[in-house]
């Protein structure tokens, strides 16, 4: 298998996101880092579910750590009888998938594969841990695969020289966009928004595009708007939790006003991802809602008075007219025609 | 004097803003507030105005710590001969307006003010310091007067029930339209963004309003569009650092968002504050910036790569056709029209 994940920052390398080895799952601990370079150790699935429900991880990162969760799930249960091991893996593919609300269906989608697979390996008799921590390996390598086709495609629409926003952390997608952008040899600088609460955008997206050699600035969620025009923004791109065929992103909270910002400028807003299949309309999707104390504190220090309340919504959602384009492997979709991505050639 | 700044927060309170006693001013550390209750103390009128630029005070709080600083400049020089007196105070009074470049001529007609105050005082053989922090308390209980009727405007416009989404910290108005609420009855909720990176909308808004009894709810600066709608957002009020006589707001960073979002929905949004005399067109108001290095910190704790850049304007320029109306102290003017402010009866 030829790993896609050379040369990429430290954080989008496949050992550093979710990894499965000696019956133990470790974790980048993206919630710190680059402050501090962490791993969280699961000694069983239900840890990585929790890991998954906490944040440790996010993005792209649940989907390998869910399929790395099922590996773990296989080795817990490895000197049971075979039958007893399929109830116990459905059980953690159930756990696992949802973990979190918004990305259940994609989340079951990857974990049913896994079944599949530990079946086959009863079937022959092969190590069902195994099984799966390869099946997850090359899937995940499949879906740089695809990410990379899609920041190919991305990358045609950034200008030789010029200033591209970005939002939250779009994960593989924003190392291989910048490894694109090396190769086309443009000169491109990036903005990034900090995204409170967690600060994906500061700690996450500005460490992959300066370890990649890219001049990056961090601004704060209030500045986008701003900055777009005196910074001469030229694009903004964000990756998506959910993108339903109506035409609507669901995306971490503030991509909503920052793509608005961009319409308003003329700017081109770029989503990258996958149509999701199964979500015909985005009235479907449940916006997940954390407790609101997390926006009362930053870096675990409170920030309000006692008695005032906070709120937390994860996510938002952008109507398809401010979306310029539906960035797929397949190019450069319009959001008012998503069907057609899956249409039959 | 009839004070007006009873019922008001404690921070609201002149002797909690910037208070001149004992050849001191004491300025109440909004940089902290409320999770410590500081003041600095300042033994003379460059650290007023060091702490002016540094933000230990912000909003309407320069205002009275400028006067505060010319009477701790005039006690300064107490001793020394007339002549010396009003050079010394005359340098005092440009130290002092031009702490911070945004809102320099609104400080020069405060600090002039002063000035001819002290010239009164030499004539009449008064004490100077005492003449000008009499003028000062007078001045900023003036201000509270003429906010008062700008916060009994502003509130005509709220819902009997509903919510208001405030930006950063308008100061006084703020606890004078919570007062005025309460006054008419309205049963208001609050929504504070917090305002990153200094929190003033977390920390010192939703303060105030919790203080004088009101439900209020923090969000982060990612998330007004989306709460708009989701909570039902009634109206969104600022203050504004300039507003420009060809009818631009400059406002704190965010305002320019919010306000976009609010026009994207529908929801007016009232500036209040009193039309500048001196700005006739915006293009003429530098917009402020500071060391980005200061949106790579939250609360002192750094939060990027080494190698990462940051940005920080401090304030941004809404445009006319997102401000519903400009509440000042003579009622609500269209923001095409603001030289009718001005016009003789």
């Amino acid at each position: 298998m030829e790993r896609l994940d050379k040369d990429l920052a430290f954080m989008l390398r496949y050992e550093n996101i979710a990894w499965y080895e000696d019956g133990k799952v470790k974790i980048l601990d993206r919630r710190v880092y680059p402050i501090k370079v962490e791993f969280v150790i699961c000694e069983n699935h239900k840890e990585v579910a929790k890991a998954i429900k906490d944040m440790v991880t996010q993005s792209g990162g649940p989907y390998m750590a869910a399929g790395m969760g099922m590996a773990l799930a296989a080795y817990e249960v490895k000197d049971r009888p075979k039958v007893e091991i399929m109830n116990y893996l459905k059980e953690a593919a159930y756990t696992l998938s949802h973990a979190r609300p918004t990305t259940a269906k994609r989340m079951e989608l990857i974990v049913n594969e896994c079944l599949k697979v530990a079946e086959k390996a009863i079937e022959s008799g092969g190590k069902i841990d195994e099984a799966i921590f390869n099946h997850t390996l090359q899937t995940v390598n499949e879906r740089y695969k695809r990410t990379d086709k899609i920041a190919k495609s991305l990358v045609e629409q950034f200008p030789d020289e010029g200033c591209i926003m970005t939002q939250c952390f779009a994960e593989s997608v924003v190392g291989l966009m910048l490894r694109q952008a090396k190769i086309k040899g443009k000169n491109i600088k990036l903005i990034c928004p900090e995204t409170r609460p967690y600060f994906q955008g500061a700690r996450l997206t500005a460490s992959v595009a300066y370890e990649q050699g890219f001049d990056v600035t961090i601004i704060t969620d209030n500045m986008p708007a701003y900055v777009m025009k005196k910074k001469g923004v030229s694009l903004f791109t964000s990756a998506a939790d959910v993108i339903s065929l109506d035409g609507y992103v669901v995306n971490k909270i503030g991509t909503f006003q920052i793509a608005m910002a961009a319409h308003y400028y003329g700017i081109p807003y770029f989503v990258t991802g996958t149509p999701d299949k199964g979500v015909e309309k985005v009235s479907s999707v449940e916006i997940e809602e954390r407790d609101g104390n997390y926006v009362l504190e930053v870096l675990g220090r409170r920030i309000a008075m006692d008695g005032v309340k906070g709120y937390y919504p994860l996510f938002d959602i952008t109507p398809p007219e401010f979306v310029s384009g539906v960035v797929t492997d397949k190019g450069i979709y319009s959001p008012y025609d998503l069907k057609n991505y899956y249409r039959e050639d």
